[in-house]
Order: structure tokens, then sequence, then C-alpha cells
């Protein structure tokens, strides 16, 4: 399945913080056929780094991000269903973010881009599926931020959600989950080619962006599968260096790591996503979790993974129950995983049976939008 | 309890790398008294960024970093004990390090200072032991690296050490600890103040530094107590910034934490101190953990956290496993603390109970040195 990214432009976006983006542009995919009902629609909300490319190959050769899921008969069956992905607000990978130019000023925004939220990234999702023309879609699902964004979804617009899919997510970023972002972002504003955000194309905050995307894949991975994968192996050497280059497999590969991560990612998307993601809290404004998710009238399918201790299982049911407390239709599954946060990217045998089963019964029972 | 740091001079070090260490330096503060018979010694060892002064207050007005266990009626009570701590080699409070002039050249020793392992800082203890006129100690006891340390006196000097007591300790680094450690020496390494080891005193890698403290006080506090001590509270505003200043209290305790370490810690000496850890295996050589603590004729007292995270108690388990597969004589207890890590230096009530019965057994008990 060969893929392409196509791109739309928005005129306006207005923001959470008060200002208003003008001239947006969207990077987006879709997968299969969206049928005469217009009840197949599937929106996958991808999560931190992620981008449109989901499934299939690009022109590069590329494998989408969640293509064991996405295809004809897979957890996302293709065959079935019309599977749509773009590319976040913030992001680096063709929707606009703090690399994009600023249509006020020709020049990049940098940390002249205003500070975004989850609740903007939706608000632009939702012109892509006006735009594509969609009432209301079968299902918005997505892992950790994808997770997050399909909670506001279904929380946002109840009236264009069938069924809500959040997977190894949570409704309100916690201290820890705050502490390992913002100290992400302190190695990136501290490297002196940070420059306050206008470093040029050449010269990107390498170390400090390197340093962030080492201490994230530390909490993507679990301690067993890390045990797993490196245990105390060492790199191309039969004893230890007793020097400070590498020794250990682990070290290897969380250099490594970092280095690849530098070419493909913006550091200021990193902060304006990862803010976004710690200013994530669906209880604001409201008294309880119970209270914001009233307004939902989804189907809910959560997911969380036994090993997953960035994202743990207690923040998957406290969505639940806060769900069950207004007798709304969810179902819960704490699949067992060793493969820690990123389970629901690699482990998705359970997670693709889990899914099929969801979404018949979602689009079997489809409610047609009101007029 | 005014306490006062001595410093002892020794002439050599011979090391594991191979190389000797010349013109060597001990800082270390004594408790108590030594009673004639000199079976009331007590090796307290410290933890990563720890020093010699454990309890009372120092001249400067500050009060030791176990305090709350070491003193008159305490845990480790000094009406009864003779209780010594030092800092450990590599170290940069007084004992000998990447900081101390090199004898050879005096200039500092900076990244030729050789990498030392955690048996090297042991063997420096024992010199200090045999100069104090100790024979055999009662007890050497430590948290986290202090508990790699005890459990490598047991296994180097079984003749000198009458109880062991590793409490939040491993036998061995998991890949994921040797990851967290890494990512805090790339922190430093790629600061460009670090300048390959030889910064200046007044311009230390002060960034890469806080940010590898930031990454270890997530590590060493629990979720929850993360949870109670910070939640989502806003640092002294109602409403968020929308920018990257401090928004969350937990950001502003990171921030000032790492900031502060810069004042007291020396940069080379995080390298070579994880490093020791990281390299710390106590299997190494021998076909099996329980084959390693053969040698040791200790009563072993193994202590873990319930909410400890960094060093989980499956890791105590294992130490405790082996020598019970071999008949030690080793006593057990998970305590049950929301502090992660930390709960060695916070939580102390109970350990505080199964520390002074098990000490008040091994004096009763204890067994003359073979002469």
């Amino acid at each position: 399945m060969i893929t392409e990214t196509r791109l739309v432009q928005f005129d306006s976006l207005e923001l959470d913080c008060g200002e208003t983006l003008h001239g947006l542009q969207v990077a987006y995919e879709t997968y299969g056929r969206l049928n005469e009902e217009k009840n197949n629609a599937v929106l996958i909300l991808h999560a931190f780094t992620g981008d449109a490319h989901a499934a299939g190959i690009d022109h590069e050769g590329k494998t989408g991000w969640w293509d064991n899921m996405i295809g004809p008969g897979k957890g996302f069956d293709t065959n079935r269903y019309f599977v749509i992905c773009s590319n976040v607000l913030g992001g680096c990978r063709g929707t606009t973010g703090p690399s994009s130019m600023d249509p006020r000023t020709g020049r990049r925004y940098g940390l002249r881009f205003p500070v975004i939220t989850i609740s903007d990234m939706v608000r632009l999702q939702k012109k892509l599926i006006d735009h594509l023309g969609i009432p209301r879609l079968l299902a918005v699902a997505g892992g950790s931020m994808g997770g997050m964004q399909a909670l506001e979804w279904a929380v946002a617009y109840p009236e264009a959600v069938e069924a809500c899919i959040p997977i190894a997510a949570t409704a309100r970023h916690s201290a820890q989950q705050i502490a390992f972002n913002e100290t992400g972002r302190q190695a990136i504003m501290m490297d002196p080619d940070f420059q306050n955000g206008d470093y040029p194309d050449d010269k990107p905050p390498a170390r400090g962006l390197a340093v962030a995307r080492m201490i994230g894949h530390i909490t993507y991975m679990s301690d067993e599968s890390m045990r797993e994968k490196f245990g105390r192996r060492l790199r191309n050497r039969e004893a230890f260096s007793f020097g400070f280059d590498i020794d250990f497999e682990v070290e290897s590969y969380l250099r490594y790591r970092g280095q690849q991560f530098v070419g493909r990612f913006d550091a200021n998307s990193y902060l304006y996503i990862t803010k976004a993601m710690d200013y994530f809290d669906l209880t604001l404004g409201y008294p309880s979790l119970a209270a914001s998710l009233e307004r939902a009238t989804a189907r809910f399918l959560v997911i969380s993974f036994t090993s997953d201790w960035l994202y743990p299982s207690y923040q998957s049911l406290e969505i639940v129950n806060a769900l069950r407390s207004r007798n709304h239709d969810v179902t819960y599954c704490e699949l067992t995983s060793n493969y820690g946060h990123d389970a629901f990217l690699v482990d998705i045998a359970e997670q693709t049976e889990v899914m099929r089963g969801f979404l018949d019964r979602c689009q079997r029972d489809f409610r047609r939008p009101q007029p």
C-alpha cells in the first residue's frame, strides 16, 4: 500500500491562549474509502513524535508508525473503514507548527508561536473532518497523547463521535509525567545552540534534543523489556573500557536513538507538544472528571498495558470509573504486555482482537447525526 | 551533637582497572566511642551524592544526611555503637577524586582520574578501618550505592564483617538503572562548559549537571509521592502562563534542585561514581550470585521499600534468595512506604525498629576475629 501525505489549508484557528493563528496547513493521509452512509470513518490520533503517515509505505519507502494496526484485515480494517490520520498542530511533519513561516513576518515562528493545547489540536482536526465532509466519525482512536486527543474529541464534539478509543492515556498529566517532560524541555533550552528557539536548520540544539529523547526512550520501555533487550550485555567488547565511551548495549542504543531523533524532529515542536500534554486536564472547569465526561455521547473502549509505568493502568481506570459513574457505555481492557508504554505500538495481537469486535459493534449500532 | 570531618592520608591504592593511585586522602566522621572489645563499630556507607557528614551538625550548621538514623537512641544508637562514615573514593567531599590534585602533575585529575569501581571504594575504606584499629566491624550498612558497598564488603572482607545491611540496593545495575545514569552522563558531557573535564571552578558544566540531577530526582521519588507533594498545583499563579516559564510546582522544584546541586557537587565525580555503580556486578567472575556470596560469613539484613521503582524489591529479593540458597543467616524486610527510593533517607520509623533488633542480636552473637 503506497500512501501519500496530502495538504489542506485553513484560514484561521482560534486558540485557548486567546490568540488566533492565520494561514494554517494540515498534513494528512487516508486509507480505505468513505462509504456512502459515511459511517465508516475512523480518525487516528498520533502520539507525541508521530505524524500523518500512520500506515502503508510512503514515497521514501518508510512504513507508517501504526502499519501493524491499519490495513486490509488489520485492527483498523481498511477494507471496511475509511481511516484518516493528520499531523498535529505544533508538529513538524507538515502541519503548522513553530518551524512554519509566520505569514505576518515571513520568518519562522520559533518561540513566537503561541502555546497550544490538546484542545487546539482537536479544533484543527475538526476543520479537517468537516473539509472531508464527514458529519460523524465512527471512531476517534489513539495511544498516549493520541488518547488524550480522543478524549478531548468525545467531550468537545459529542455529536461527531460515535466511539472513542483512548489507549495508554490519561485524563490529565501527573506530576511525574510533567516532571519527565520538563526535564526534556530544560535539556533543550539549556543547549547554547537553542538560541531562544531561533536556531538555523543546520545547527539545531542537537545535544539537548538527544538527551531529551534518551529520557523519553527510558520511559517508553519497561524495566523488564530493557532487561530482555539489553540486560548488562557489553557493546562490541569483552571487558569494561574503564572509560566513558560506550560499555553497555543499552548505552549504545540510547545514544543512537538520541542522535537519530535530531534528524527527524524539531526542538521547538518538542517544547510545544510536551507543554500541550502537560496542560491537558479534562477536568479543567468541571467539578470532577465524571462531570466533564458527561457531555460525551460516545461509546468508549479504554485500553491500558500492565507494564506501562509512564501511563499506568490506574490512569485509564480513573477514566473508566468516571464513565461508569455516569452510565456511559464503556469497555475496559488491561492488556498483558512487557513492552511498557511502547506496547500500543508493538504488542498488537490482543489489541487487534479487541479493536475489531468493538468497531464492528459500533458500526452496527451507528447513530445517525441529528441534522 | 557537633561533628567534625577528619582527614587521613594513605600512600597508595591499587585499582581494578590496573592503575595505582598515589597520595590519597579520606574524609571521615565518627560518632560514639569504640568499646574495649572493639565489637561495636558500624561502618555507614553513603549513597551516590552523599558524604562523610552522616550525623550531627557540622561547623556550618548543616545536619548530616542520615541524622535521623544515627545518634543517641536512634536506629544506629551512638550510646552503644561506634559509627564511622567516610566520603567515597571518586567523591568531591574530602576524599580523593577527579577534582583532587594529581601529585604527579600538580594539576587536577579531571578525566585523567582512573575509572574506579565499588570494590575500589571498599578497598580504600578497609584502609581506613585498619587505620582506626578495628579488626572486625559489627556491621556495614548503607542505602542505594551504600548497599552495594555493604555487599562488596561482605564478599571482599568476610573476616572483617559481622553483619551486612544493604538497603534499597542491588547486586548489579539493571539496564534501566544504567540507562538513567548514562543519560545523566550524556547531559553533562554534552554541555560545552564540560571541556572534556577540565572546566574551571567558577564555570562548571552547570546546565548539564542540573539536567542530570533533575532526572535523578524523578527516579528517587515515587509517582505517588510526587502526586502528594506537587500534584498539578501551579506555582505562584492562578492560570497557565501559555509560555515556557514555570507553570507547575513540580517544575519549580526540579529546576531549584538542579541548580542547587551544581553548587555542591562536582560534574566529574558525577561521571565517575555513576560509572562505578553501573560496573557493579557482584556476580562478575562467579557462575551465580549465590556462588559469589558463598565467601561471605556475615549475617544479612536486607531492606527494600514497596514504592521504590529505581531499586525495586525484586532486586533485594534476588540477594535474599541467593543467600538463602546457601543457608546464610538472612533477614528480609520489605517496608511499606510511599517515598520511593528516597524512603531509606526519610521514612525511617520501621527501619529504625528493624535495625535496632538486628544490631542487638549481632552484637550479642559477635564472633571474635581469628587472629
